[in-house]
């Protein structure tokens, strides 16, 4: 039952007093940082006082002492870090997981725009993921998935109206409305285009954009529309042609995509107060061995940026931006959420702090619950398929089909023909995408070049972005074996091959998300990773995120489909 | 009836679609500002682009067309400004006439905190002004007045306690909770006050603040329990103190206080970006001879402020701390409120656009209509006197009486000893306080030297924070005479002399405002204090302004209440 409005006055009014008591030293402080340097980002100074925290707010900065403190001496505090923009589903684990590895690095809030779930799963999946990260020692905030299906060519599990949104703006987590990559729709005036960043601005929430390289007056009608941010930038002159036009700008390094060097200079004193910082994908190996917005912050600096501006950033920056008035600074009323770490230079982070409570402390996340998600939503996110037991006739066909020419170390694809069979002495491999969520039975077949594979094949039910099972192989009998084995796992990564497994990892919470440790899903990640090379597949390739990517059917030339190979030029099927 | 939300987001959806189609040029602005040298606020730059209007936004920059152009070849233009904390009543006129004053100097929203009226009608009073403001061309925001009665001592029309206030934060005007005056009850952990302070950060809404000189954990304990605005600094310490932990600082340059000088420095760029500018209060004369917010930006440029810093803490800042995304800036999709200058020396405002309708030009409005106030409220506001016919006998005493004495140019008293009769020769006036609000015939009795007159009285219904009756006189009848006048006004300020107003200014609005023009107000006004100083009122001294903060029990030293001669040092009646 939703605790009434006047209990939860008086509870924060009683809060509120214990917070001045401590302030005024009246009582002890719940926790003291002694001596602690910390970055004020009002001032863009190295202050440094005792930091008195109560109720999981920091009460005052001077001179205190607590029932527990903690010497900081020659340390450095800074504010809790916030990353402004990421799909939680690309750590491929579970949000209590994802929280796990993120909170020895500092981090305290993430915002997250649900929209690989919400592809497979409609409001179901924004829902599943709302209860997944409720209570959890990282704020997790969001921003509503805004183009579900991300085309009208595909075939995703749900489509998000309007009014399948709007509900979602009464939660007290919910910031907006997310990366708005239908730009084109926009500049139209598509009607329920509009209508859902109308709906956005009249919840008084924020509307995130996605629109690399627009400018000009398509840029100006964009952002009139209300779109406020931007994280595709990636050099310079679009940052600032976005950043005059009021637009914050997300400088976004993570898994996939990485900007922070073309976009570093913006962290000055002309610029920064408008920057903010996101990770957008982070994968698990990634997300282990490079840590998340403090290896941003790092990085930046040893880039040349403002220590303090990359600081703010990640801190006071993106709360501004997101209307998260209760955290991001180093002041009295802020939320204790509190970073120490040795210095700018190395910036290890020695221990976090989430409201006031050690969070973690020397690369380890203290232990803490995984929140509940009601049994409904648990066992919808764990069936997710609706595909029969597939053959080899499945993927056959007859007459020639498009070849889709993979690029090493892109995404985007060349148009490599047309083929009548796999050969994978001559790199043509068999492709198709299986619809997976709707039991229609549609197999989308085409062929591949340049990923590869010798014998064998590789199936997922992780491709962009609506998550149909994608598959490649040498010969029609390993692809339906590899899909076959996908939907008997719930979803996953299958490498298979000589009529068994190579390698698999399974990934049974909507076919996108593993239930399994992140350590866990990394090495068997790393281990498929390793089978599907051994296969044969081309070293200039990441054998499943290319993969993955395949299916998107809005980056040139060539992309497989449910439907078939479709050409993003011409658009229409080869 | 309130249009059903559907409505409002198609509504909404169908205006950014001719935003849109402005912005990409399919269709012709409403209005285009050709060739503008302009302020943007985002970078620190003055550009130079067309800027096109169309449904009140800025939809472009860039190069536009529009059905109506103004050529701004050569002139600048900024953001409308923003007054972050004023009381409106201190202008003496309804809120349309300030309006009328303030748009030609470029003022498009004002913050204001009904703490007048308040103190007057209570919950009534709020509404009143509410309605009063409805519609108006420049956008009238609300801080919801924290606390009335101001003292524990006063006699006002009303308190409102936090259940009184809470039913504003719905309102679309309502940013927040106005200046927490009583940082004593903060600090103490009041539970009324730490309630009033919790229902508004739950209501989301800012916080004000008023605190002079508190520093160290006094101060960090009030910032603690979520203000996060001041405008009492008088000096850079104080205010760097408060801006270093948080608090928006808003420089405030007024009528009766003045700051700018002193705060002219944190106009930069370490500070700039935390500063707001304020008028507090503005009376008539100050009003039409200086101007308002252009006055503080020309003042701040001349004082050697960088001219943009001092633009965005009067534009961009403020809106920002009041959470008012709509506004603030130059740049798509924010309002058309834009105001057209000559440049930033002479800093001449030439023109105003509110929402893209021309509001002003050449110093003056563009007639609007004022907004209908519901018959009851209008009833109320001007029938808020309850005292009957009064006569000397009411005003004589017997045995010694606290003597008030007034300092030139200063708010601040002496205790001037005690007496036991009036003697105009030795400047010894009989004064007293009629309670006016509820009947209870309340008359506080006590004497008043400093102010000079020489024959009849001045009796005003303006007298700090309770506005009863003040009057001062050389004798009791015409201290009798003199508040029978104010009262058949239902309310002003008489000057009382030879049996008959000297002159008067009628103040029918709750007492404390004019249904007169601006202009026929001041006029009066003027008359009035020409015919005070006339009587002798001493020229070191404003006859009315003065006089009413000699009833304000919170100032030292000796103060007039309904109760009689205070003394706030040992907070006792002599």
């Amino acid at each position: 039952m939703p605790e009434c409005k006047e209990e939860r006055i008086r509870r924060e009014a009683e809060r509120k007093r214990r917070v001045v008591g401590a302030a005024m030293g009246r009582e002890a402080a719940d926790l003291v940082l002694k001596n602690a340097s910390y970055v004020n980002v009002f001032t863009g100074e190295v202050l440094t006082a005792d930091i008195a925290v109560a109720e999981g707010l920091i009460a005052g900065v001077g001179s205190y002492f607590g029932r527990e403190e903690r010497d900081c001496t020659g340390k450095l505090v800074l504010p809790g870090f916030l990353d402004a923009h990421i799909h939680l589903e690309s750590s491929l684990v579970a949000p209590a997981e994802f929280t796990r590895a993120v909170l020895p690095h500092g981090t305290t809030t993430v915002v997250t725009d649900p929209h690989e779930i919400a592809n497979v799963l409609g409001a179901d999946g924004i829902a599943y993921m709302l209860q997944a990260t409720e209570g959890l020692p990282v704020d997790v905030r969001f921003m509503l998935p805004s183009c579900v299906p991300a085309t009208p060519l595909d075939e995703s599990g749900a489509a998000l109206e309007r009014g399948d949104l709007d509900g979602f703006y009464s939660h007290p987590r919910v910031q907006g409305l997310a990366e708005m990559m239908n730009f084109v729709g926009v500049l139209a005036g598509d009607e329920s285009v509009l209508e859902k960043l109308a709906a956005a601005d009249l919840a008084d929430r924020r509307i995130d954009g996605h629109a690399p390289d627009l400018a000009g007056s398509g840029l100006n009608a964009y952002i009139a529309a209300g779109v406020r941010s931007d994280h595709e930038c990636h050099d310079l002159k679009d940052a600032i042609a976005k950043l005059e036009r009021g637009q914050y700008i997300m400088i976004r390094e993570g898994t996939a995509a990485r900007n922070l060097e073309a976009l570093v200079p913006l962290l000055n004193e002309k610029y920064g107060s408008r920057c903010l910082l996101c990770t957008d994908d982070k994968h698990p190996g990634d997300l282990l061995e490079t840590g998340h917005i403090d290896a941003i912050i790092k990085r930046a600096i040893g880039l040349g940026a403002d220590p303090i501006a990359a600081v703010k950033a990640a801190t006071l920056n993106a709360a501004q931006y997101f209307g998260l008035h209760d955290r991001g600074a180093v002041a009295p009323g802020y939320l204790a959420d509190l970073v120490v770490i040795d210095g700018f230079q190395s910036f290890r982070v020695e221990a976090v702090y989430k409201q006031g409570a050690l969070a973690a402390e020397h690369g380890a996340a203290k232990p803490f619950p995984a929140p509940a998600v009601e049994p409904r939503l648990t066992e919808r996110a764990h069936h997710t398929f609706q595909v029969r037991t597939l053959t080899a006739k499945d993927f056959q066909s007859s007459g020639p089909l498009g070849v889709v020419g993979m690029v090493d170390g892109e995404i985007t694809t060349l148009d490599a023909g047309r083929a009548e069979a796999a050969d994978a002495a001559q790199d043509i491999l068999r492709a198709a995408v299986v619809e997976r969520h709707k039991g229609t039975g549609h197999i989308g077949l085409g062929f591949l070049r340049g990923y590869g594979l010798q014998s064998g094949a590789v199936a997922a039910s992780i491709s962009h972005d609506s998550h149909n099972i994608i598959v490649v192989g040498a010969s029609e009998e390993d692809c339906a074996a590899a899909v076959n084995r996908v939907v008997e796992l719930n979803g996953g990564i299958v490498v298979w091959n000589g009529g068994r497994p190579a390698a698999e990892v399974s990934l049974a919470i909507g076919g996108i998300m593993s239930d399994e440790p992140l350590e866990t899903v990394n090495e068997k990640l790393e281990a498929a990773k390793a089978a599907a090379y051994a296969l044969g597949v081309n070293q200039g390739i990441d054998p499943f995120m290319t993969l993955s990517f395949m299916a998107l059917p809005v980056i040139p030339t060539l992309r497989i489909t449910t439907q078939g190979v479709f050409d993003v030029g011409s658009q229409s099927y080869v």
